[in-house]
């Protein structure tokens, strides 16, 4: 006999969103997340010595295309802020830093009509690949034999051209271009509305910030759903037959109907599933490696960048941090710059200790804002790789011959296991978007087979 | 205070070695296994219902050069036979068969040309890996942005050439050449002594099999160990710090000044070490996917092939059974054959089920060598795949970037933990000598730093 109609394995915005849903339909519903708080990959901090100030140390930015999430954040009051301010935005490529505004970068002009040639063969090939199953297509297998730094080479003439994609390979998906597949970062960026979508501000995937952090929602979400919500449960294993699911944690097993899986698939492997799962789901756990990110916040008594006319944004190929926004509070006074240490520059300065990691980022903000930039009032940062339930941010991405050898088995059900998260999304995958929309089509996959 | 001076995880040959090096220098250690046997990835299985036979499931082969595993088995009174046999080996490429004999293969004049040209590259390459280290020097980063496909595709001038170096790869490594980088495949081809040394049989990867089978080198230093190897205690979590670690399974806790982890890297991610490892390891582990391998025998009442003055050994480019040996135990009269089902082959024929893989491997056998191939007295697969301690044999293939991004943590001991296995050799990466070798250096390494 069940103890719950359904059971949910992770308690961040794709676990939560499945689990409101399921009550919602009139089920019972459990969520076991191993962590002591809710969120997952949203988190928001309270900064220490800062009155009333708090970052995101994790998922920041909405789309005004982002629906799933969107709606979610207005059923519960949540209000949004355009990331664009006033001033410049700054780009530095070997050296030599250039302002410019808008969605322009500022590079020279070979540059420009190199990075722009390559843009359209980029999107020419997007075009080829399938959102919703993107190993299909006679293109698939072809795009999947390659990295997407092969591609790079291949496509663009000039040294800066590579340089800007590897940046914008990094800046997207926190890892360099030769560690996925040419088809991975097709998807992706299909996925999410295009490439350069995903490194837009006004109007594209950083377009707003979530006033008060983005966290408030899956908090929202928890409180909703009260004390079914348990924490510090970390799953080790998940029974299943035609009877039902039995999951078993530390303090004992809870049975069900359905259980949904929706913690990433590089930590799904972690759980034993008795029996196994089938071969495809076997193979491809262990083929989504996630990239790597620290994510630090300088905060100073008033956003003085504003006295040169820069807006806080920049973008520079010298690391660690290589991308850089102002996420100010609106009418809070305070100043504070977000660092994105991505790929191999968030695995060492992971490595460097926090002392050094808080010099190194506050040095290279320091070349191009001045001195001042080196004495914040506080400095955060959260090692997404050093957190044991997360293990990298922003998350899965996929090395060549994965999406086509084993990627159709992503969201397939395995009996009556269910898979959500970022991961699993057709639309915005990997966004917090993409783990509403995740949560919600695994709530209506279990409802419809729910007795 | 340690109960033990040293810990081993996994009784595998890597384990096993370590453990009876450890006791051989007078030092007590425990040897924890999550299988109801030893052996791992070695495997020797009975026959159902034909008498006195046993075939290899599992690692089969040795070498003339692999001196760590010749040792070994010579200590224990373990005899070798000869791989190749009377009669001519079989080729057949887009449909067409070819005799050969020695190290030859039949190729057509053009492919044989294309082949030849590719190789002497090949080679050229590899000569810049440094095996003790494949991530350093000038070339390894080029090598590492790259998959083996984009090698192929662009180094052979023909289908065929590329049709052969592709099933090479299936052959060496059980995956598709897309899933590796080159660096991956030029680095365990010069570990194993180059590229057409690891496909050899006679003085080759394949020269000789061990009479009784391999696993009996397992069998028998466990023997020497008695008690001291415990079965059936998957390890779930490792606690470290200055004073010792303490291994827990659900049995309890045992505490060492010491531990060797020496299961595959893929599943020593299933353990939680508190506190966490460095990132650069915790990012290894997720890019180390095992291939993937179906080990099938077919048993016949003598080796009919032999008729046709046929080896017995075959390799086609048509699955699912590309890869074929002649394995008859000498003087049984009994003709056995193995087949290889690798890579995509084996996640498809594994998913399948036992009776249609049966049939499809039989028909690929009747293809070549009649109808009477297809009536054995005994067929018996091993999916390593499906076995929930190994996911995937032969072992850990890297895809591009990981090596230079994160290899150089696969040896290195974090604290008081440290690592073993095929899969952290130097010299015959991935193969039971790599193994044994392994299991020597890691038994070094703690012996030199137990108090």
């Amino acid at each position: 006999m069940a103890n719950v109609d359904v059971i949910v394995v992770g308690a961040g915005v794709a676990g939560l969103v499945t689990a409101d849903r399921v009550r919602a339909a009139g089920r019972s519903v459990v969520v076991l997340e191993a962590r002591d708080r809710v969120g997952g990959r949203t988190l928001t901090e309270v900064v220490p010595g800062v009155k009333d100030l708090s970052v995101d140390a994790g998922a920041t930015w909405v789309a005004p295309d982002q629906q799933h999430v969107r709606t979610e954040l207005a059923r519960f009051g949540l209000e949004t802020t355009p990331q664009a301010g006033p001033g410049d935005a700054l780009a530095s490529l070997r050296g030599k830093a250039r302002r410019y505004t808008g969605a322009a970068r500022a590079l020279d002009p070979v540059t420009t009509a190199d990075v722009g040639q390559a843009m359209m063969r980029f999107a020419a090939a997007a075009e080829h690949v399938d959102v919703v199953a993107p190993w299909r297509g006679d293109h698939a297998t072809k795009y999947d034999a390659q990295t997407f730094e092969s591609w790079i080479r291949r496509t663009c003439v000039t040294s800066k051209g590579r340089d800007y994609f590897r940046l914008l390979c990094e800046a997207v998906l926190a890892t360099e271009p030769q560690n996925v597949s040419l088809l991975h970062m097709l998807f992706v960026a299909r996925s999410g509305g295009g490439l350069s979508h995903l490194v837009t501000t006004g109007g594209g995937a950083q377009d707003a910030r979530v006033v008060g952090g983005m966290q408030q929602l899956a908090q929202f979400l928890a409180a909703g759903l009260g004390r079914w919500v348990r924490l510090q449960e970390p799953v080790t294993t998940i029974m299943h037959d035609a009877d039902g699911v039995s999951v078993h944690s530390e303090s004992g097993a809870t049975t069900a109907h359905r259980v949904v899986v929706t913690v990433p698939p590089a930590l799904a492997t972690s759980i034993e599933y008795l029996p196994g799962l089938p071969h495809d789901r076997t193979q491809l756990v262990q083929r989504m490696p996630h990239g790597s990110v620290v994510k630090c916040h300088a905060v100073y008594s008033r956003p003085f960048w504003h006295d040169f006319a820069l807006s806080g944004e920049m973008t520079t190929d010298e690391g660690p941090g290589k991308v850089v926004f102002d996420t100010s509070p609106p009418g809070s006074g305070y100043g504070v710059l977000t660092v994105l240490v991505e790929g191999d520059d968030a695995l060492r300065l992971g490595a460097r200790g926090e002392a050094r990691a808080r010099t190194a980022v506050l040095r290279g903000l320091a070349e191009h804002l001045g001195p001042r930039a080196m004495d914040p009032l506080a400095f955060v940062s959260r090692d997404w790789t050093a957190e044991e339930w997360t293990r990298g941010c922003f998350g899965a991405q996929l090395p060549p011959g994965a999406w086509t050898q084993v990627g159709s088995a992503l969201r397939v059900p395995v009996g009556r296991i269910h898979w959500a998260g970022a991961e699993t999304a057709e639309r915005w995958c990997g966004y917090v978007d993409g783990a509403v929309s995740s949560g919600e089509r695994a709530a209506a996959e279990v409802l419809a087979a729910l007795p």
